[in-house]
């Protein structure tokens, strides 16, 4: 449990830090720095640093994790849940820390952020699918839910207040899948984080709501989607273990399978291998795995003749743009993300980038895939030939693509994966990311 | 035209200057002063001032404005239209005066009402009323578009950048009526306010959303109600007459019956003559009427010996509380507000303290009241009978209620009212207020 929580936010931290360069983060620092309070907690990434009030700091954090479409993943809801509860959290941990001088242990920290998530993934599985079906970012409507949780459990307030807080960032329903393919998908879970933020500060002062606002008939699950009845909101919740509460170590213990006690939604959140549509991810990995055994032969992608793919039919459904022209067209296209594979071994944000998607040798190798539909195969399974020019054919099968259920990200990639996204922003040779990474 | 914004905003700052010292105010206040930004607008009636950043402060005015339930209303969608767009307008205008130095000549913050004001209303109409009967506030989810059109118009962005703030704005949608009876009620329309002024500034600096955000697919119109298709949102919109564009005033001209080039709402937007359900106005109206006629006779409200009012059956439906305790639930006592007219000749704010509700000579007096439900009487209707001790029997027929479309607020009440509003949080002998009057 806590290397997952701790999995959750280190992934989180590194998007939030590889994003904050993104004009999408840019034009909101500008926008709305007239107006930013006390600099009581740090936008993440800036060079030189960058503070402002925390709930500032939790909108802007926020964005930042998600502008890049690189964060964790609950894989049942969709749902990326990390973003908006961890986004209002440290902005209020480090608010308490600098403003008030409470240093907040790192298990209240965790537990709060766990409590969070799960509030999100429950809430999200209550409503799942219809509500995304009609058009709501299911990310954001439930993340400001989840945001006031969290912030409301660091400090133990008390039950009633918890209960206020949720009414109030209930309420506050934000994010249209209209939205999508536009910089406000990003604001989406910031302004999610914000919204929780507020709403927990404005509970804990006595502000209240309503001690229904999610069942009730005019409720958040009735008003915002078809809910499945009360009932499903709290179905097979993580409970703690033992009758004396939480374990010694102040965090819930889990039986090994997750299900004796509740099932934990944390434990199923993923962290994404990559920046693109989640179809694309079998092809990319097994095409990375092609650049490795090239570079192991000592062959060049230039000396490759054709490559075959056979791949679910939803990948070309959904991603099957062969020309992209951007860094945006290239997450929609499962040709780009094989090439990636192949000539850089890896596809991260900056693989996504407009100059790497319309560069010669990429679209060169990008030209000579082609993919064909097999219905035979899972979404998240892929089947390859190459061709190479002097005659070679190798044939490379992935069963369950790399961030899947089945094969999470190791501690090295999801390491190689934050110190990326840093260095990206804050130049090479960041010394805190190995550190950071002690913590898994 | 020009009367009927200026009576709304004039109608809305009483309702945001006597609403500043409620506790929902208060607690907002408290918990939110560590955040506040450079202190560049003015949160209203505060004595000895409150300043703080234009966002927090729309926040704040927007709250004061709707706590006494006291605020103008939209008759056909029961829209309070002027709270979110003026809270925002106003912030945002200070902030460019304190900040800038740009002053907003009166005309260009007028046209930017009134234009807040029509989206509001045009888009209240278009998902009325499935969209309040699913549990939508709906003053707080038109609140936060119309408010984004009005900051946006005031600086006259271009029309591009106008339609990416009202998608922005769009995709935070604030207010479930789960709240009602709650702080958070309060809440909606600053919140509202607030979540347009950042849609206008994110879209000022080159944020974009969606072009069709309103009337999408998964836009807001059919994601939030069962919206009666992309026309109604349009039909019947006010137009700026002459082909020349705006009249020379800068403001649009309407022809007299306001037919011949459109329906403009802001005609339409009523003042509250009494801060309680919109059902009690007859009754209010005509003990009102009789305190008057007892004054002239010299009777006093210890010598009624009975009254009998017959009213709407709806009126007993939604406002029968015999006994209420407290202010809010006064607020809901058709006889409390009878009361309150024979008694005081007025129901305001104060006469919904709870140490009215709980003052003997107002129990006495209500408990005298009887009301029987008369299918024959229309809504705002009522005919009462009070007989005296002394053998005197008055008879008391009101048509249509003050503040009912038919019965406006004449500038005397709206400025009784504006003055009481102040002189509640201010003190006595307010002078801006019988300035500010001079407008009308």
């Amino acid at each position: 449990m806590v290397r997952a929580a701790v999995r959750s936010f280190y992934s989180w931290a590194g998007c939030a830090i590889g994003g904050s360069d993104h004009e999408v983060v840019e034009i909101a620092v500008k926008a709305l720095k007239p107006f930013f309070g006390p600099p009581t907690a740090s936008v993440l990434g800036h060079k030189g640093g960058l503070l402002a009030d925390a709930q500032h700091v939790a909108l802007l954090n926020g964005i930042a994790s998600h502008v890049h479409d690189y964060d964790d993943t609950h894989p049942d809801t969709i749902i990326h849940p990390t973003g908006p509860v961890a986004s209002a959290l440290l902005a209020a941990g480090e608010f308490q820390t600098r403003c008030n001088g409470v240093q907040v242990p790192g298990k209240e920290f965790l537990v709060a952020l766990v409590a969070g998530i799960e509030v999100e993934c429950k809430l999200g599985l209550a409503v799942w699918p219809q509500h995304y079906d009609v058009g709501w970012h299911i990310t954001s409507t439930t993340g400001s839910i989840g945001a006031a949780v969290a912030v409301s459990r660091m400090p133990k307030l008390p039950r009633e207040k918890i209960v206020q807080s949720i009414g109030v960032a209930a309420t506050q329903v934000v994010g249209l899948r209209e939205m999508f393919g536009s910089h406000t998908k990003g604001l989406h879970p910031g302004r999610a984080a914000q919204a929780g933020l507020m709403a927990a500060l404005l509970a804990k002062e006595g502000y209240t709501s309503s001690e229904s606002s999610l069942e009730a008939k005019r409720g958040w699950a009735n008003v915002v989607g078809v809910a499945k009845g009360e009932s499903s909101i709290q179905e097979d919740l993580g409970k703690w273990t033992g009758s004396s509460g939480p374990s010694e170590t102040g965090l819930p213990n889990l039986t090994a399978n997750g299900v004796s006690n509740g099932r934990w939604e944390v434990l199923r959140d993923s962290s994404k291998p990559y920046p693109c549509g989640i179809v694309i991810r079998p092809i990319i990995d097994a095409c990375e795995q092609i650049h490795r055994d090239m570079e192991k032969e000592g062959l060049q992608v230039d000396e490759i003749e054709r490559v075959h793919a056979r791949v679910h039919p939803l990948v070309l459904e959904l991603t099957g743009n062969r020309e992209p022209r951007d860094g945006l067209q290239a997450k929609f296209s499962v040709y780009h993300g094989g090439a990636c594979g192949l000539v850089f071994g890896k596809a991260t944000p900056r693989q996504y980038e407009d100059g790497v998607v319309q560069d010669e040798r990429v679209i060169a190798v990008r030209d000579g895939i082609q993919a064909e539909a097999d219905d035979s195969l899972g979404a998240d399974e892929t089947s390859i030939v190459v061709e190479f020019q002097r005659g070679a054919r190798w044939h490379k099968h992935v069963q369950h693509a790399v961030g899947s259920m089945q094969v999470p990200l190791d501690e090295q990639r999801l390491q190689d994966k934050f110190v990326d996204q840093c260095e990206k922003v804050l130049g090479a040779g960041v010394s805190m990311a190995s550190d950071g990474c002690k913590l898994l």
